[in-house]
């Protein structure tokens, strides 16, 4: 039986896919805060430089790919697809489910798409040095290794009890040769303000965000890089999806159900929006965005202009929110503890394209062992929200005996989490939300 | 610029190669070591099954790979063949530097090449349980899969410093359902004398060797795997040099060296014997061993028969080694830790078909960072001592004006050793030998 289906160098795409030259309403635009008035180009251009900012307000449908982006893309694509015969089995279903799988990337998640194309941008356009936020590690270590590929600086500022907890990403952006700061850190205003209050504050996404755009705003040379949530960054995304088509062309299926985990939208869109350009022509299918009960915008937040940090510095963003103010519970994963969602997702949602689940995480990673001891790859806790759902899907299809077809996107690998797993086994995930 | 060679499923060799039919020289036997007598197949039964047996004695060159193991295979190979183009810039060699990457299965490394050949030779033998030891944990965790995906259960002591140094390896072992014992353990006679006499002992490979060939030999249904030394071991990792001479006739490019690191020969042998046919035949090519200063069996050792083991439970091999009293020093590289060397390894030096090189931990992870930055993949400890050997060839390359081919074996990823990282980024590996 064929299991892989895989792509050559060439098959990189050489264009990234825009929806929203595709989809049925136009995006309602980011306001500025003070006037509620549209946010124009010129509100980004003190963190942004021009080429990403220009992707940002596109409505092209497709937009090319540098060709250095695709030769340094080389270095992990095109990623596998699989088709998961042995969870097939193990499950006793007909259905044929596949993944993509994002975590052969040298930093273990699709994150690393959208770095390379932002540090390349910054680096035409004669920046010395980018700085970024991260929380649970995957973007920083992300930034950190794209930044080197192209040779300028990358400073991170990592949420405190992360930099703590998580000491091997913070090896490994040490590794990739990134300065990485605790956050609250001494080295913004911000920072000194937040620890004059709060000594030992362990730190938050918000806060972290904020310092990094401090430090961007108050060096020359320095722009700032963000991991989610933003237009360009789904559409840098898109190469998992015209990938995935690709392959599951040589397959001989087509997919039933689309798949992916949401915390700001980028891995799922990643996947969904080339598939979901068929769907806007007419094609049959279901596409399915899994997040977290203890986290749920899509499933229980409310469809309006929110801002997008903590610290409420950021545009208004058309979105559903759970409010700027929520802060989640710290579940294991991190990378879906996000109060918004991104608006092209958000759009997606309220126009019908797309619908929304959410999971508890204890059930989350049981099936994450389900998938382990079929597959043998051990995956991140967001991807697994995903493998919940698909495994649902597939067990769904075994009552009803249809031959369904499953794609769902393994955004990344756990290898740097096996500790909640540990946590799991001790029966410790139950009490928590 | 080509960089990346990729095979497809039906790539995967169907036969793995046996380097005896061509050697110049038969191998010596190995002897009992009351009676000094060559050790005949039916000394192993009691803890290998038949199949493994008649592997560990044929004088077959190929032996076919069974359809359900090229399909187990199939979950991560055929594994990818790079150029490492930033690597060559970075060091401005006009060499070409090219590396076959086993760090794509799901443990991490090369080691599940055989586990599951093993696994699946056990399970149609009808065994119930395979008992292992493990000291780093690759080995642990690549039986630990490949006993969940034949279905059998799995039992590993694993060195109880690395059991406390290496959560996550435990962790990951658990994941794939294998029980997991501290070794001494007072799961064994062995272990429980070892406990009774040192309560706090921190354990070593030679004891934990002693406790699975214990737990093999006083239970029906039992057998015992070995990771790496024996000659099976090495048969089924040529499967890693059987696909990289495929990938580098895609590249045009013929190896002139091929590298790999040494500890029990396993990876080496698997990139290397594929290739050492042609050299038997002709070809000229240089074959280097690469080892640690710490643990230099085949730079400083004596070629002669010893055990296999620190307790000398084993029969008696002829090959390189420190003496099996030698107790290596806790370097990072915990995988090159082992006091002999393969005999089929030992016996392709001696006869000049190889040569050896040993370098200090310090300057192999000068190395591995050197390489991480270039190509993203941070490396394991083990393997970095190819990167060494491969980027010194390279600047060699360089001085000489000469545009060398350099094929190494990356054999598996660091990302759960990035302490070590940690501690040669604080200054702490120069003082270590």
């Amino acid at each position: 039986m064929q299991r892989q289906f895989l792509l050559q160098q060439g098959d990189i795409p050489t264009h990234w896919y825009n929806i929203v030259a595709d989809l049925p309403v136009a995006p309602e635009p980011p306001l500025h805060p003070a006037t509620n008035e549209p946010a124009g180009p010129q509100d980004l251009q003190a963190i942004f430089c021009d080429e990403i900012i220009g992707q940002e307000v596109s409505g092209e449908r497709w937009i090319e790919i540098p060709e250095e982006v695709r030769e340094g893309m080389a270095q992990w694509r095109p990623t596998p697809l699989y088709r998961a015969l042995r969870l097939e089995k193990a499950l006793g279903t007909p259905a044929h489910i596949y993944f993509k799988f994002e975590g052969t990337s040298p930093v273990g998640s699709h994150k690393l798409n959208t770095a390379l194309a932002q540090a390349y941008y910054n680096k035409r356009a004669g920046i010395k040095r980018l700085a970024t936020e991260t929380g649970a590690g995957q973007w920083g270590c992300s930034m950190a290794l794209a930044c080197s590929m192209v040779e300028i600086e990358c400073t991170v500022y990592m949420v405190a009890i992360s930099f703590q907890q998580k000491p091997y990403r913070k090896s490994m952006m040490q590794v990739y040769g990134a300065e990485v700061f605790a956050s609250p850190s001494e080295h913004t205003a911000f920072g000194r303000k937040v620890l004059a209050e709060t000594p030992d504050s362990p730190g938050s996404l918000g806060i972290a965000i904020s310092e990094a755009l401090e430090d961007t705003v108050t060096h020359p040379g320095v722009k700032y890089a963000l991991g989610s949530v933003t237009n360009h960054v789904l559409l840098h995304q898109t190469v998992i999806g015209l990938e995935a088509k690709k392959q599951m062309e040589q397959s001989g299926d087509y997919p039933d159900v689309i798949i992916g985990c949401t915390g700001g939208g980028s891995n799922f869109a990643g996947l969904a929006f080339p598939y979901l350009a068929d769907k806007i022509a007419g094609k049959e299918m279901r596409v399915v965005a899994v997040e977290p009960t203890s986290c749920p915008s899509l499933t229980e937040g409310e469809f309006r202009y929110d801002f997008g940090d903590t610290g409420q510095m950021t545009p208004l963003f058309k979105m559903y929110t759970l409010g700027s103010g929520f802060i989640p519970p710290g579940i294991h994963a991190g990378g879906l503890r996000y109060h918004g969602m991104s608006p092209l997702v958000s759009l997606c949602k309220h126009e019908g394209l797309i619908e929304a689940v959410a999971y508890h995480q204890q059930t989350v990673f049981d099936a994450a062992v389900t998938f382990a001891k079929a597959e043998g790859i051990i995956p991140a806790p967001e991807s697994a929200h995903a493998i919940r759902a698909a495994i649902d899907e597939a067990l769904r299809a075994k009552e009803e005996g249809k031959e369904r077809v499953i794609l769902f996107n393994l955004s990344g690998h756990g290898l740097l989490d096996l500790g909640a797993y540990d946590r799991y086994f001790a029966g410790e995930l139950n009490g928590d939300s």
